[in-house]
């Protein structure tokens, strides 16, 4: 039975986010779960690579399926596509091994959180971006953020509830830039796009770093602050959860080995 | 009795439109009427210096009112957005001349049309842009664009239920510009941003201007047909009506004579 890999992307307004639930019809797998029922008749549910919370965008999320279908793998980006909201688009779709998955494989995942920063609001972006109004100072934001490359224990940076064994992880990239808002932009550019790319994130980890980095570039907390908060471990020594609608999972990166087969995780 | 001049900006989505419409509560009319209201207790509805269609969004929207209340101009910013949903939001508020009238006086307006020119469809710009998959001439459509400017009998891009009683504007700038989607883009934009400056716009002008500009850019008319299509005051002769959501009313600029007034049209 082949397996199916799907790349989608979403807007996460309208949705109680992305994983499954009993009792939720308004999240993202259950709407796929429903086009990939209409498209075949199968009842096998998706497989997420991650999850994400309410409002929160992706433009690559993964997800793979296993269907009995006579539907070519690559057509589903069209077949299901008809059969999905249109706040959920699949991007392409094809074939992956019987045993690739998505949670099992070693992978580089990167997520961009979005911050509208003028004084003022714009209500296009409204669910797309955090509006701080106070100027923010970029530089220090980003000698900020370089303290969090590397593998560190990223407790500091982890919702308490979260259910994780280890909370280390590996940041290969950070990035701290201003930006534009597009074909509406005036001379300056309005947002800070924060760019995050590692092997794995914690729970509400890149909406915490946000948040952080946030307070250090209006001045609250000086950049060499984020050094003792890495190290204290302690949820309380970070700043606020950034909230969801800044947030985009951008996509993933599957590692593969020297023969070009994606690697298991260890 | 002081006269109000608010500078107004808002998602269109949910809207039918932002003119006042007698038995329609949706419109971002009668929100800023109710908003008035609640804060100062006056029946006097807004005056606004233009109309835009359901579904088209604003930065500089500007509307005026009179009010007796003992509340500073400049401070209405602050109690209508604590009235107004979030996506109808104040952007500044200021005292003008009672005889100031916002359709009265000469003013130079921008709108920029926002195509989202990639393979791919993104869902959190679904609601801003018009996707055309098809890669765009954007040097051809530059080209086109250059025969509106000036003084023209604009007939063929304006709809056919107008009732203005002349189809003669004058197009001072238009630009067509490849441009970014913000903090998100890749190496490269993916967006075509079409911005037109005017003394005053037809009823679906600048919408039918961007459907004939998108025809042009995919090469189903050339660009030296413009100047035939123009010519022809013949709304068949034009493209399609590109969709509301790529539009934006991005502001006005007022004319003033040799003292600093603001000149009323004759």
């Amino acid at each position: 039975m082949p397996r199916v890999y799907l790349t989608a992307a979403y807007d996460g307004t309208a949705y109680h986010g992305s994983a499954l639930q009993a009792g939720e019809p308004q999240t993202i797998e259950a709407y796929l779960n429903r086009a990939i029922h209409g498209a075949t008749g199968d009842e096998t549910p998706v497989i997420g690579a991650s999850r994400t919370d309410a409002g929160v965008h992706a433009r690559g999320a993964v997800y793979v399926f296993d269907t009995a279908s006579s539907i070519p793998p690559d057509r589903f980006v069209h077949v299901l596509n008809h059969l999905l909201p249109d706040d959920i688009r699949i991007i392409e779709s094809h074939e992956v091994p019987a045993d690739f998955h998505p949670r099992r494989c070693e992978a580089v995942k990167t997520y961009v959180y979005r911050v509208l920063n003028s004084p003022q609001p714009d209500p296009t972006r409204r669910l797309y971006t955090w509006h701080v109004p106070r100027p923010l100072d970029v530089n220090a934001m980003r000698e900020a953020a370089a303290t969090l490359v590397g593998e560190h224990d990223f407790t500091s940076f982890c919702n308490v509830d979260s259910t994780a064994e280890t909370r280390v992880r590996t940041i290969l990239r950070i990035s701290v830039e201003r930006s534009g808002s597009g074909a509406l932009r005036d001379t300056h550019d309005d947002e800070i796009a924060i760019s995050v790319t590692g092997n794995g994130f914690l729970y509400n980890m890149v909406r915490i770093i946000a948040g952080t980095l946030v307070q250090i570039g209006w001045g609250w907390r000086d950049a060499s602050q984020m050094a003792e908060i890495l190290s204290a471990k302690d949820r309380g020594a970070a700043g606020c959860t950034a909230p969801p609608q800044g947030l985009f999972l951008i996509g993933y990166e599957w590692i593969t080995d020297d023969n070009g087969a994606i690697m298991v995780k260890i």
